[in-house]
C-alpha cells in the first residue's frame, strides 16, 4: 500500500502522519523538536527520522520493511522552511529507514491555514513563541505579516507578553510602574523571595532578578506570558498586557487581510488559544470569514503531502484526514 | 605636590584627571572603555592605566617619577561599581606606574551628578544606550530607577529609541505599520537596496533587513537612535517615538523625584543630548529644581575623591575644578 509521510516540525515537538493516497491516516509519531533553527541540524534530523519511525510501525511498516516505492512521498512542515530548502540534514536519518522518497518543504504557517480548512484561500494566525499572519490564495502564501522574531517583531506574541510581564514587575518594583500581582507571581516563578532590603535605592531583589532574567535566552522571557493571561482577571496591568496583546495579534492579521479574498481564518499556537476571547473577536470584524481554531500544523502537513501527490484534497478527503488522524492521537 | 587621581570609566570611553587637594586640576587623559562589564577586565585595567599615564604626564609626573605618597588617592567612577567594588583588575596596571594609593569606587550616576553640582541633594538622569534616574542625599544614592538593561528596562533610552525605529520599519515593510522615512534611512544605514521584489509574500529586502539586524548584540541598536532624532521633524513615526522616549525618561526621573528633597537635576549621556526640548520640558515640570546639563562624569569623580580625601567641595571648589579641568579638555 503506497504511502506518504507528513512531518509537521515545530520548535518543541515533531509531529509525523502516514497517510494513503485516498486521506486515510494510518500511523502517528510524536518526536522532539525538528526544526534545524530550534534544535540544531543533528537533533532536528534525529526526532524528524524518530517521528517517522513511529508512524510507520503504527501503519505496520517496520524500518526495512520499506519496499523501495512504498513511501511516495515526504513532507516537512516547518518555520523558515521558505530558506531553509536544503533536505541535506533529514536524508541520512530518513534513508536508514529505507525511506527514499523525494523531500518536500512547506512553510508551518501554511501547514497550519491547511490544517483548518480544505479551500485554497483565506487567512491563518498564528502566535506561540512568536506571532505571525498570512493571507493564502490558489493554496500558496500571497502575503505574510510579521513573524520577524522577538528583536524586532513578533507582536502580540508569547515574547511579546513575557517581556511585558517582566517589565511591568521591574517598573513596580523601583517606582516607575504601577503596583501589579505579576511581580509577585514573577518572582515566585523565579524562585526568589523579596527580603524588603535595599540596595542601591532599590528593592535588592531587583537585582537578583535582573541577574536571573539576563542569564536566559531572551526568548525565553515567553515561559512569563502564562502569568499575564493567569492574573488578568484580578490585575488591571495584567488584563492592559493582554488587551494590547490581542490587539497586536489582530493588527497584524489586519495586514494581511483584503477584501479581494473571502475565505476561512485559521487559529494556531498556545498564545492564541490563551486568549479566549480572541475568535470571536475576530469573527466580528471579518464578517464571511468562518474562523477556525486548530491545535498544530499536523492535519495541513498531511493536506499538503497528498496534493503535491496530486491528490485533490476536497471536504471529503479533509474530513477523513482529520477523522482518521484524531483516531490515532 | 600630592595628587589625586579621577577617573570617569565609561562604556566607550575612559576619563581621568589628576588634581591637587585644592581642586586645581594639573593633568587629563583620555582612553579607551575602562568598564569590566564592557570592555572585559583585561582592556578596562589598560585604558585605566593609560588614561592615568597620560593624566600624569600632563601633570609633569612621568611613570618613575612618582614617589610614594604623592598620589593620595584613586577614585574609579563606573556603572555597577556597586557590585564590582574589587579593585583586582585595576592594581597591577596602577602600580606600574606607581600608584599604590587606596583605589575607591563610586557609580556613574553619582559621578554624573556631581558633575553638575557641588550640593549634597537633587537629582541625575542619564540617558545614552541605557537609562537610569536616582536621587542624591546626603552625597549619597537614596533611590535609583530603571538603569535595568535593554532587555527588561532602559525605558527611554539609546536602545529603547533604535529598537522602536527598527520596529517601525519593520512594521512599515510588511503592511502592520504605517509609512515612514524611517524605512529608507534604515535601510541605508544597514547598506541594504529594496530592490521591490517580493519573497513569501513581502519584500524581500525585509529578510535581508532582518538578517543584518539579528547579527548584531541587540544592545548595538542604539546606534538607530540617531535616525529617529534626525527624522524627527519631518516624519510622524519619528516624532512618535521620540516623544514616547521624552516620556520614558521623564516618567523614571519622576519615580525618584520628592517634595522633601529640593536640588539639582543633572543631566547627562547622549541620548538626553539629543532631546532638544527636554531640559526645559523638566524645569517646567520641577520648579525650584535648577537642571543642568553635563558632558560626562569627570567632574564628578574629580569632585568625589577629593570629598573622599577629606576636601570640603563647596561652590568654589567645585567652579575651580570645572575651571581648570575645562581648560585641559
Amino acid at each position: 500500500m503506497p504511502l506518504y509521510l507528513a512531518v509537521d516540525a515545530g520548535g518543541t515537538s515533531t509531529r509525523c502522519v502516514a497517510v494513503t493516497e485516498a486521506g486515510e491516516c494510518v500511523g502517528y509519531g510524536r518526536a522532539a523538536s525538528g526544526n534545524p533553527v530550534s534544535a540544531g541540524p543533528t537533533l532536528a534530523a534525529e526526532s524528524v527520522a524518530r517521528a517517522a519511525e513511529t508512524a510507520l510501525a503504527q501503519a505496520g511498516v517496520r524500518g526495512g520493511d520499506i519496499r523501495g516505492g512504498d513511501i511516495r512521498g515526504v513532507l516537512l512542515a516547518m518555520a523558515g522552511a521558505s530558506t531553509l530548502t536544503s533536505a541535506e540534514p533529514f536524508t541520512p536519518g530518513l534513508a536508514a529507514l529505507g525511506i527514499t522518497a523525494p523531500l518536500g518543504f512547506a512553510g508551518d504557517l501554511l501547514a497550519l491555514f491547511a490544517s483548518g480548512t480544505w479551500e485554497p484561500q483565506g487567512y491563518a494566525l498564528v502566535a506561540g513563541t512568536g506571532a505571525a499572519a498570512v493571507r493564502v490564495e490558489d493554496g500558496a502564501i500571497a502575503q505574510t505579516a510579521d513573524g520577524l522574531g522577538w528583536l524586532i517583531g513578533d507582536d502580540g506574541s508569547g515574547y511579546w507578553l513575557g517581556e511585558r510581564v517582566v517589565r511591568a514587575a521591574s517598573a513596580h518594583l523601583d517606582g516607575r510602574g504601577p503596583g501589579t500581582s505579576l511581580t509577585a507571581a514573577l518572582l515566585t516563578e523565579l524562585g526568589l523571595r523579596d527580603d524588603h532590603t535595599v540596595h542601591n535605592g532599590r528593592p535588592a531583589v531587583l537585582d537578583r532578578m535582573v541577574e536571573s532574567l539576563y542569564a536566559l535566552r531572551p526568548v525565553e522571557l515567553s515561559r512569563f506570558a502564562r502569568l499575564a493571561f493567569e492574573a488578568a482577571d484580578a490585575d488591571a496591568v495584567a488584563a492592559g498586557i493582554v488587551d494590547d496583546a490581542a490587539d497586536a495579534l489582530i493588527n497584524t492579521l489586519s495586514a494581511v487581510v483584503t477584501r479581494r479574498v473571502a475565505g476561512p481564518i485559521v487559529l494556531g499556537g498556545g498564545t492564541v488559544a490563551a486568549h479566549t476571547g480572541l475568535p470571536g473577536r475576530i469573527a466580528r470584524t471579518n464578517p464571511g470569514c468562518p474562523v477556525a481554531t486548530v491545535a498544530d500544523g499536523a492535519v495541513g502537513a498531511t493536506v499538503l503531502v497528498l496534493r503535491d501527490a496530486g491528490v485533490t484534497v476536497d471536504e471529503g478527503v479533509f474530513t477523513r484526514v482529520g477523522r482518521s488522524l484524531a483516531a490515532l492521537r
